[in-house]
Formats: structure tokens, sequence, C-alpha cells
């Protein structure tokens, strides 16, 4: 008979406890690293116990990666107020964050590979952009986008992904300068579109008309004027 | 005994034959919706001879997409002379009738997924992404990159696949559209980033001197420079 005076879990506690250790494993290495012995190990409990909460390794990993990817999503809630790219440039700083605390998890993740590419993996990943592009348009307040808006948006989260996988891969470039770097793409990847879309336009001309002197976005636009020969008068 | 008059193939026309067929059915559908049987059906031959050349779908599934593979990287392969931005828009036609004629093939296997995500695949892929970079250095004119050049180019690598995955669902912005937008993507990309990094500066203005007036750089330096509110003097 065992009484010891360890309190004993309840299914829920301990689920969440394992998903909380495997989370933490599966950010510093690729899961094909990460054994259940480990993962037993560091919860302190037996690898049959383990298995009695999760039937395998991979089911132990979707439900991190579903933790994971619910905090990642609210990473890109910000309060509507203030200008566009103060609002964008503090969702970066959010996103990075993210992305610096589970660097190897996260390359893994996304760099697909046999341990992790399945179609549960796939539609989190996948809802993790939607919410990053629900987000991006309620800031631009739009309810009912032009499929050029979607395509900007759209590639503009994956832009930023990119950008931090590339960023994780020696961190090579001071993390700081890319998450300004990625809000002066949303407005230059903008900027390109609105040259065929009016609706873009429009938007467009609505950020920068909000914009301070000292914002992100006046900011690039008087570097690419500096930069640029102008093609005769403007 | 058999002596048909059908010509009896040597082994490597079969294997390319195979690979032929293979990859236009891979193409059009999903590699988890093509059978060993269909595939073994269009080539006229019997199921146990396909597996005689290749082990599994997955082995001939590899070999068609390591050809499809070379065949995208060649088509990054542009003469180095003339105005960089009109290169580049060639370079975007040309990826653009890959993914065009791929185009189911291409969504699966860049969506990654339990049929097609595996190391081998991912290195075929990796592949691509670095004869495109290396295509664009050279294009540059540069042989060692910083840190910031490499990101830009990786990461207009990077855009330049969402981009086509994002038209191939549901086509709703035209191709010859987005092949523009694409090189006038580079040019934002790089003017951004140029912000930051002398090397890239110095690129981006050598690229713009010799951008003809009518040239798609040209044209979308007009735009911004229209588009936004001027801050002051420059």
């Amino acid at each position: 008979m065992t009484t010891g005076v360890r309190r004993r879990m309840g299914v829920e506690e301990r689920r969440e406890q394992l998903i909380a250790v495997a989370l933490e494993l599966f950010s510093h290495r690729s899961p094909d690293e990460v054994s259940i012995d480990e993962i037993a190990g560091a919860a302190g409990i037996s690898r049959p116990l383990v298995y009695h909460y999760f039937p395998g390794k991979r089911s132990l990993y979707e439900a991190a990666l579903r933790k994971a990817a619910e905090d990642l999503a609210e990473r890109f809630e910000e309060p509507r107020e203030g200008p566009l790219g103060a609002r964008l440039l503090r969702v970066m700083g959010r996103f990075f964050d993210f992305v610096d605390q589970h660097g190897p998890g996260f390359s893994a993740l996304m760099r697909g590979g046999p341990a992790v590419g399945s179609s549960t993996t796939n539609a989190l990943i996948d809802s993790v952009r939607q919410a990053a592009y629900e987000q991006i348009l309620a800031h631009l307040g739009i309810t009912a986008p032009s499929a050029r808006l979607q395509l900007v948006v759209r590639s503009w989260v994956s832009l930023a992904e990119s950008t931090a996988l590339l960023w994780l891969d020696g961190r090579r470039v001071p993390r700081a300068e890319l998450e300004l770097q990625l809000v002066h793409d949303f407005a230059a990847l903008a900027a390109v579109s609105a040259a065929y879309d009016e609706e873009m336009a429009s938007v467009l001309r609505r950020i920068l008309a909000d914009e301070p002197s000292d914002g992100p976005f006046t900011d690039l636009v008087t570097r690419l004027v500096g930069l640029a020969p102008l093609p005769g008068s403007v």
C-alpha cells in the first residue's frame, strides 16, 4: 500500500503538467530527439504513466503544439488604438519573443519533416496563420477584403514566418531590427499592391494619414525617397 | 513465347517514362490520390512491372519530384544582361508557368502533409530555394553577401513561393499582375533593408541607376511617391 505524501494530481492537472513539460522540451530540440523517457523523467513520473495520459509521443507533441499555437495566436491580439505602425511593431515584438522562446521547436515544425508533418500539425499552423490574418484585417478596419488585399496580408504573415526562421538560423541580424523591418515590409507590400487596387490604396492612405512623423511608416517613405532617383517631377 | 511488335524499353528509358507519367499525375492531384495502379495504367504496363523499377509510390514520387525540382531550378537561370527589373520579370514569368503547370502537386508538396513531407522531399525543396537564391545573388553581382542581404534575397524567394501558393487557391488575381508585383516586392524589400545596410543600399542604387524610366522599378518608386504624404523636405 502506497500512502506517500506526494499529492496525486487530477487527470486534467496531470495532462496539463505533461503538456507544459513536453512543450519545454520540444521547444529546445527537434521532436525527433525528445524521448518519452525524457518527458517522463522531467515530469517526475513513470513512462507507463505518461502513456496512460497520452497514447504516444505524437499525441503529446500535438497537445503541446496546440498549446503553443493558442499562445502564438494570442500574441497577435492588440488594442485597436493609436497608429497602425506602432501596433504592428508591438505585435512583431511579441511574435519574436515567441520565436526566441521556442526556437528549435519552431524551426523543426515549420521546416516540416517526418516527425512533425501531419494533417493535425498542418491544421494547427494554418489556424495560427488564420488568426494572424484576421487580427491584421481587423486592425485595418476591413471586413470584406478584396482578393488583392487578402493576398497582401497573407503574404506578409508568411514573410514574418520566413524572416523569423531565417533569423533563427544564426541570429546574425538583431531581432529588434527585423521586427521594425517587418513593419516596414508591411507598408512596402501594401504600397506595391496599392498600385493595382483602389481598396488597398485607400487603406494605405488612411494608415499613412494617421501616422506620426516619427513613426515607422513615415520613416520608410523618407528613406525610400532618399534612395531612389526620382523620375521627373512628382 | 512472346515476340510482340512492341519494342521493349531499356531500363533507363522505362524509368524515365514512368517518371514522366507519374509527374503528370502528381502535378494534377495530391500524391495521396494517385495510385500505383493508375500510374501503371497510364504508362501501359502492369503494376508488378512498376514495382520492378520503383520499390513503392514514395520512391517514384521522389524521382518525379527530383525531375520537377531540376526543371524549376533551371527556370531561375537568366542571361546576365539588361536591366535587373526586366530579368526578374522574365524569371517570374517562367516560375508562374511552372506553378500553373504543376498546380495541385505544387500546393500539396509545399503545404506538406503525411504523404509528401519527408527528409528527401524537404531537401529537394531546399535545393530549389538555394538555386533561386544563388541565381539572384549572381544577378546582383554579389559573391559574399552580408547577413542582411542574404535575408532579403531568401525572404523574397519565400515570398514568391507563398504568393504562388495563394494565387493557386482560386486564381483570383491575374498571374501577370503578380509576376510584376513580385518584381516590385523585391525592390521594396531591398529598399526597406537598405535603410539598415550600406551594402544593400549600394546594390539598390546600382540597380536603380541601370533601370529604364519605363522599367518596373522606376514605376514602383513613382507610385510610392504618389501615394505617400511626403514628410517635409527630403
